[in-house]
């Protein structure tokens, strides 16, 4: 079995660096929520004019931000966004709603704003009353200390069980003016698709709308952060929004309002790309993992159906342990296509362990070499792909390995 | 952390003693299939006039056993059981229903019977040729050879990964004549619920046609084996047959036709608590288990929703693996009945571990003491409730905890 470390084998070795976006600026502090001598709270402070998406946890156990959130994405408008680590204020009943009332209402004061134009994220132990006047009066102060060139800060102060903070950065044209698109996010375990499956946020300074943003973003997350799973569990909390700032249109970029626009073509595939690099970094940061694993489904009915499988395989407790303990057991690739639901036709469904076949047309391949494919498992990044021989859909999922790590991490958590 | 040992914490310390049933006999060997010093190879050969009932996986990539069984039950008639632990005969194309015909047609010249009279079983690796030539041959000396008082042995021969094997006995009343039902099951991991979830085999002498069998069977499968889960995942080769010889009949038993006859009450009552009995033995050998564990879920709008509700918090790694660290992390479970997608009311939601309520209406209950309740989780046996606040209904569901001896075992398993 591969090595189980204290910082993700995949941890970057130099963090990415981004550019600043015109139009927001961070601050940090230590609020001591629960945790000590880190960052646990965050506000980004966004000028005026700023449009705001968010695609938001399907839980029927949703946390107070997370309703919060839902009902301020109507109006669009953002100034201001907290995030506090180390508890996510779910199901703390009236009291979870009381401390995301006191923390708004702190916002609004320090930055100059409507309650609307403030939105909130919190993450950590779920249960648990959240204190807001903890750290909610330290919001005025924040808001005097903000800097733009503060992403690293940011994305520091959002972690949990993270072992690296997850940034990334794009650029676009829109007509021929530059936009930028940063984004960071969090997340290692209780990661599941079902929405945003993690804390995310993204910033661009491009001037579109929050409709045409929302249809942008919630596309994406379908094909990024919804194909993408650590342990299958889909957290209470889980946030991924988008904020644009419009100051491009100082720079002569014509506002978009239509997500549909030919001149969004280039912003949406940087977008997609942005989205697609954080949900690959969330994986890689799986709690405990060894082995960072692709999941390719094909031949099937719909793309839908081939998440479906691809899900059933990442999800999968049995397989994912033999990933761990590097044993090619594609037999267990068979029970998990098989225990997905979706068609998929026993006779002709065919299995890759990276380059080599493994099973072809429902039965072991002819050319199947153990050792070969025992010695590609000693990969760090392994792909598994698989035809079901049904259809002409495919879907890519990505996932890590459930090793001694993950149960360790999770035994323990709050102790 | 519990301690991890090689045999399950719950092993019976003596094993069930089963009376002989009339009508059914077996003999196993040490065919070496996979398995060295031990046998793995069971037949049962039952006496002319046995009905038979079944109820097999629904996997899409079933194996060709499960094929074989699923054509067979359509006569109702058994005289022959062919089991073998250590190949499954799962996707193994052209040449796995080659290995059935080969083991179907040497059980029909041993025992002197009908193909359709013989059921066949495998259990163990997936995707390997199962080479029948290797066993078949030694029906015809096991025919010869069949005892009517080896229901140990029998048991033995078909476990895998199990620790202990897993029998039991009930009696009931049909009229005023007593007949007698012995089962014994293997399973300990790829075990959910989706039909029969194990090998898992029946005898009873009642005489009791193979429809009314088939309904008893099925209605029962549904509150037992398929309320019992260790990882989630479904085997592509669960099964389940019942044999009736029908030999209480010469003791003045009157032919059953009729599932819902008065006359079954006692005998289908019986039967569900054998095979409670039987689901909940397998849980307790669930592979690298400390901790066994019921999820009791009420308040829901139906039994389904309850069981689908129960089966999230079971087959959550993230909450099984809180369980497993003697950590009263209450919060996951709040995560897991949200992510099932089954209507709560996050505001009416209460929570309790074993006689401790942590959670009333949506939050942490006043009187929680983290204490006493932490305390409670050193239990070996861990009973969790959930209100969902919305209805009526409940169910129950059998698992047990997830550790690092379910990682070690499943990263090795064919090595």
């Amino acid at each position: 079995m591969g090595k189980v470390s204290s910082v993700s084998p995949f941890a970057p070795k130099t963090l990415a660096k981004l550019p600043i976006i015109d139009g927001v600026a961070f601050a940090t502090a230590e609020a001591g929520i629960r945790y000590k001598d880190r960052t646990d709270l965050l506000l980004a402070v966004l000028d005026e004019g700023t449009s705001v998406a968010g695609v938001l946890t399907q839980s029927k156990t949703a946390s107070a931000p997370v309703l919060a959130c839902r009902k301020h994405l109507k109006k669009g408008e953002a100034r201001a966004l907290v995030v506090n680590s180390g508890n996510a204020n779910a199901f703390t009943g009236k009291k979870g709603s009381d401390a995301v009332d006191i923390t708004v209402a702190h916002a609004v004061q320090a930055v100059g704003c409507k309650p609307h134009e403030v939105f909130v994220a919190s993450t950590g132990v779920i249960g648990e009353p959240l204190d807001a006047e903890k750290f909610a009066h330290l919001l005025s102060g924040l808001a005097t200390e903000t800097e733009p060139d503060a992403f690293e800060k940011a994305a520091r102060a959002i972690m949990t069980t993270d072992t690296y903070p997850k940034l990334t950065t794009r650029t676009a044209l829109i007509g021929d003016v530059e936009v930028t698109i940063n984004g960071f996010c969090k997340g290692a375990g209780m990661i599941a698709p079902d929405m945003a499956t993690m804390l995310c946020f993204i910033f661009t300074d491009a001037a579109i709308s929050s409709d045409a943003l929302q249809e942008l973003l919630a596309e994406h997350a379908e094909t990024t952060f919804n194909c993408m799973t650590v342990d299958g569990d889909t957290s209470t909390s889980d946030t991924c929004l988008m904020f644009a700032t419009g100051k491009a249109e100082a720079r002569g970029q014509k506002p978009i309002t239509k997500a549909n626009s030919k001149k969004l073509k280039a912003f949406s595939e940087a977008l997609f790309d942005l989205m697609r690099d954080l949900a690959i970094q969330v994986a890689k940061d799986g709690e405990g993992l060894t082995k960072f694993v692709t999941f390719e489904v094909g031949g099937a009915k719909s793309w839908q159906a081939a998440r479906t499988i691809a899900l059933a395989c990442a999800n999968s407790p049995i397989l994912k342990t033999a990933i761990a303990g590097e044993d090619p057991n594609w037999g267990r690739v068979v029970m998990a296509v098989g225990k997905s639901g979706e068609a998929a036709n026993r006779d002709r469904l065919s299995i890759w362990f990276g380059p080599y076949c493994v099973a072809r047309d429902g039965e072991r391949a002819e050319d199947y070499d153990e050792k070969t494919v025992a010695a590609y498992m000693k990969n760090s990044e392994i792909l598994i792909r698989v035809d079901v021989g049904v259809g002409k859909s495919g879907a890519r999922v990505w996932t890590c390995d459930l090793t001694h790590g993950y149960v360790s991490i999770n035994a323990d958590y709050r102790s």
